[in-house]
């Protein structure tokens, strides 16, 4: 785990996460931890979620780099501590608040699986160890920073997955994501998970994700007339005048020049004037075949002409598949008629509230779709919201510990715990192993029973070529660490285990 | 709408919301009408949502209060405008970054309805006017700020309504929200919708939002033996001794002595000693009938001995109603036999994964809960986890605008609007009506025909007896304003239109 050691980061998190960001029980307990004195207790809370997201098989293990950053970071400040003054019974004893303030994670150690790692449920992903009152404090946060960006990492994957590895992906979320915060977390986690590209310009100044994006609509609408271009000639003083490719794209494709926006064509003279290198516009604004695509053609194929190499087209509405095709058909009529290799190369970009299911049908669907955005449904997790990770104490001073509840599934299973990846002679990870901390680690070679979870009594016996442990010691006693000792699991991109 | 002008929450929306957390496309577009000498044009932008969310009739309007913050500091750093030369083509015309180097919202004037008003799908709820390229550039950001904000608010209005108005509501969803900033989000406008309490307490640092909270199952758990109760007698030194209480209610209950959990009577003592005055455990640790409510009355009945009042218990699995009953009925039992009052007004708490619906059952079924946590289903908004406010172009130089697309819903109406809200003669809101700005206002008495969205040619007539504008000026040129000149249309908990 490499943490960025910017000042700007670390004070980006204490604004983000505070410590009285967090459920007031958290604090309620510590103070009866506190007034009985088992405040410093040694305590072990597990990590783990409960079932795997979205139905399917595995999740991503996301969110680590901010737990870092926080418990680097956690420290009340005296505002915060006369807040909490404020909220807790006037008969809290005051001593109580001195205790508060002089609160660090010292004492924590946090064992963590790295991040971007596949993960199965029911295994303990996190182990945080320390002071009872301290680890306790620590739960809210930790959950809220581990929920979400594993959940949307995950999400991430399942698109990746459904959309095979040659199509580039496109996350384009931040406006429908859970406020500014939400959107960020999004762009960079859904980058761990497999995306190319974010269109949000900050993902890229804070983490150096590449971002892309050319124009809205409103753009396209924006203009009214050619009158509007201005420089008026220089892209298009030359033997070919701007009228005769539109006149010659509509004659090759039997179009009617009169049903043409002239906004739309000046829009994208405009555009390609700014962006000569980088001309993609949206082409659905009014009609892509009857105009957008018809001027694409024309401004594009200038272009061409003076030089430049257009990249491509956006579409935003309607099926992406048949106009896909249907542009890839014109471009390859225009690039044989004109003799523009160019128009060979062209791309074209797909946005219009792309679910996993509709990425996944794009590889059964004929289409011409090289770039898919995807805001909505990658970002908001659509099909599961949230991804219900939980905390749980499993030991007390060497004591393990255990709830039971009214729903058996919430039942937890008690005492501290190893956990081992094993690996087959190919080198393919095929068992998480979850066993004691105290029980000795399985061996390479030997053979090994184990009972899967929820599957009552029944016992498998396995031989692994390779014993890896999942997690290692990130944080020890107030400092972050750089993983060692522990063999190393790194994976950054999902393995298909849907 | 009031503007706390305190420095830290204006520092906080510029961290949260640079100007650079938006799609790179705004900049791109940017540099296109700058470079075509069209980025001071007047242009105005609507923000509005094209489906009431969750199925539902209505939807409440959020998220002003943070855009405003936002227009008030929106500046780009010399760090921003760096990152920008490295992301825009290496041809951009270097003028273009010293342009963005000088830009503000001094031009920019937003007209808006109120934080908190109950609105409906196609309504432009805030129109955005100012320079082109300026008013462009702040289309992700105020979307991003009002989309979540208004439908975690409109979903808690839903929450509300199906809980009828006496239960109380806490919002507890910050674990499984988008983020910190998502769960500060939440917590904020989940109490404008209409919740009571959250357990987020930097909202009530920060908002004076009511925080509530006692314990986890993990305090409980962490216990172990009655020894760990330190003091061991402050409490129960009194003529009645702790196990006598617990053999009484075993007693009285029928309960066996021997499947009570030591520990978790250890911890509800330990608490009853911290919190003497708002003792309220969570019993379902173990078992709610064979040791959490035993426990939970033994404690209770020392402390009314003593003197104090305990306050209730929460249920976290199981039938939640169900349970209520059999534990209500306990309470009355111990009422009677034991000849406490105090009893008699202990409240019920539940929590366990509550939907809208099954917060609607609870009127259905009989039940003795008095108030209910929500956390995931809440701030996720899982019914439907994104609100889909776009923000369209409608005007430039005084000229209406307008978008098709492929999509017939997708296509915009054109041109500046004013917004009325027609109230009858009982004073009850009948219609929000959209016209052109130019078109004359509605008059109070007379008679108006109108043709409701989506309703094809169906033409209605209503007569008004009260008129009132939807929507303020709240900033006009860089300044934030107080509502005054247009009546004043304020609703900050939901009138029942579902």
């Amino acid at each position: 785990v490499q943490i960025n050691t910017c000042g700007a980061m670390e004070r980006s998190i204490r604004e983000r996460v505070p410590p009285l960001l967090t459920d007031l029980y958290q604090f309620t307990m510590a103070y009866a931890y506190w007034r009985t004195g088992r405040h410093q207790e040694p305590a072990v809370f597990e990590l783990f979620f409960r079932d795997n997201p979205f139905g399917g098989g595995f999740s991503l293990f996301a969110g680590l780099h901010d737990c870092l950053l926080f418990l680097r970071s956690f420290r009340l400040t005296d505002q915060d501590v006369e807040f909490l003054r404020s909220v807790l019974p006037p008969d809290t004893d005051p001593a109580f608040f001195q205790f508060l303030r002089g609160l660090d994670c010292s004492g924590v150690t946090l064992r963590s699986v790295p991040e971007g790692t596949v993960v199965f449920a029911r295994v303990p992903l996190m182990e945080v160890s320390g002071p009872l009152a301290v680890v306790q404090l620590l739960e809210t946060s930790l959950l809220c920073l581990v929920n979400y960006a594993s959940l949307v990492c995950s999400n991430a994957a399942r698109f990746r997955l459904a959309a095979g590895p040659k199509r580039k992906l496109l996350e384009m979320g931040l406006r429908r994501a859970q406020g500014p915060d939400g959107g960020l977390t999004a762009s960079r986690y859904t980058y761990i998970g497999g995306f190319d590209f974010s269109s949000n310009v900050q993902a890229g100044f804070l983490f150096g994700i590449p971002v892309a994006g050319t124009m809205a609509h409103s753009y396209i609408t924006s203009f009214t007339s050619l009158e509007e271009v201005w420089p008026q000639v220089s892209m298009l003083d030359s033997d070919k005048d701007r009228d005769g490719w539109l006149s010659r794209v509509c004659e090759l494709l039997g179009a009617e020049p009169g049903k043409i926006s002239e906004g739309e064509l000046a829009s994208f003279l405009s555009y390609a004037i700014a962006y000569p290198q980088n001309f993609l516009p949206v082409i659905d604004s009014y009609s892509v075949a009857c105009s957008g695509l018809l001027n694409f053609c024309a401004v594009a194929l200038a272009l061409c002409e003076l030089g430049y190499r257009p990249v491509g087209v956006r579409l935003d509405s309607g099926d992406l598949c048949r106009q896909s095709v249907d542009v890839h058909r014109v471009f390859r009529l225009c690039s044989e008629h004109f003799s523009i290799s160019a128009f060979d190369s062209l791309i074209i970009v797909g946005t219009n509230n792309i679910t996993e299911q509709s990425m996944a049908e794009l590889n059964k669907k004929e289409n011409a779709i090289d770039v898919v955005g995807v805001g909505t449904h990658l970002v908001t997790c659509t099909q599961q919201p949230s991804l219900g990770c939980v905390y749980k104490l499993v030991e007390v001073r060497g004591k393990p510990k255990m709830k039971i509840s009214e729903d058996p599934e919430k039942s937890t299973v008690p005492g501290r715990k190893a956990v081992y990846r094993l690996v087959d002679a190919e080198g393919h990870p095929f068992l998480d192993l979850v066993c004691l901390a105290a029980e000795s680690p399985p061996e390479v070679g030997g053979s090994l029973n184990c009972y899967p979870l929820r599957c009552d009594d029944s016992c498998i016996s396995v031989i692994p070529a390779h014993v890896a442990c999942l997690r290692q010691d990130v944080f020890t006693r107030g400092q972050v660490r750089t993983a060692r000792g522990c063999s190393k699991v790194e994976m950054s991109r999902p393995v298909a285990v849907s």
